[in-house]
């Protein structure tokens, strides 16, 4: 049994949980978004920490991009980022073709309109390990085709 | 960097949110602790139907008990149980010398109060696995000294 299974498990149990306690209260999904994202960012910060006691020094922005597709990606997932592109200004389109935490969805559309819930966590996990390399972003995700993913990220320029 | 630092880092969120969100509606400890406890049984219902998947069938109920400690333990915690001991009438007392969800806590008697918290997910986890192999249980758990944790198996018979 792969070891991911537990971390899905762990992640779907949370995902209903925060729509369920949202639920009691009334409040609109884009609450639910923001705290699973919250979640994710904590947990990225703590992770890349970790991960990143003995690496050297990165290059420039770029080279933290590849650490997040390779190194955090194969920690969480036990697969890198099938493709990483750039506009060279600061935006970064990383793509996973078999999205882990997707691949227990259906692909039927009913399903597809479920799939930001799914992904909020993720979204959040790679903005608080850039966040902890002294990068701020945005981090965006959409589905392209299933269970394909596309983790937007833009970098915020202070 | 151990595997197991993901699932550590997501469960002490999961704890914090279950806390946070009942806070909100002003409900009492013990809801958080079943809240937890549910999650965990449902996680351990999933993970013990994909870990018995290739195993032959199990000769008794200690034998069942062994599995969890060896095989499901080993598969969430990266260890096995240290000690197992059964009156054979229906108790087992499964000990885990250096549990994982507790390392991070400090020991101090403030701590030790907050125990619990970090112990319902994983008595619903094993309350789950037993439940989807026929044996309803009651799974309480104690810490006798910090990090070590005993859990204390009661088989209901019908």
């Amino acid at each position: 049994m792969a070891d991911e299974t537990l971390f899905e498990f762990l992640h779907m149990e949370m995902v209903a949980h925060v729509y369920k306690s949202q639920k009691q209260d009334e409040q609109e999904p884009t609450k639910c978004l923001a705290v699973l994202e919250g979640m994710g960012f904590r947990v990225g910060q703590g992770l890349i920490e970790r991960l990143t006691k003995d690496t050297p020094t990165f290059k420039d922005e770029l080279d933290i991009l590849k650490f997040i597709c390779k190194d955090l990606w194969t920690n969480i997932f036990k697969k890198q980022i099938d493709n990483l592109r750039t506009n060279h200004q600061g935006t970064y389109v990383l793509q996973d073709n078999r999205f882990h935490l997707l691949t227990q969805l259906s692909s039927s559309k009913q399903y597809l309109e479920e799939a930001p819930k799914f992904l909020a966590y993720t979204c959040g996990l790679v903005k608080g390990a850039l966040s902890n390399l002294g990068i701020n972003s945005t981090v965006t995700a959409e589905v392209p085709i299933m269970p394909a993913c596309k983790f937007q990220v833009m970098i915020l320029r202070t």
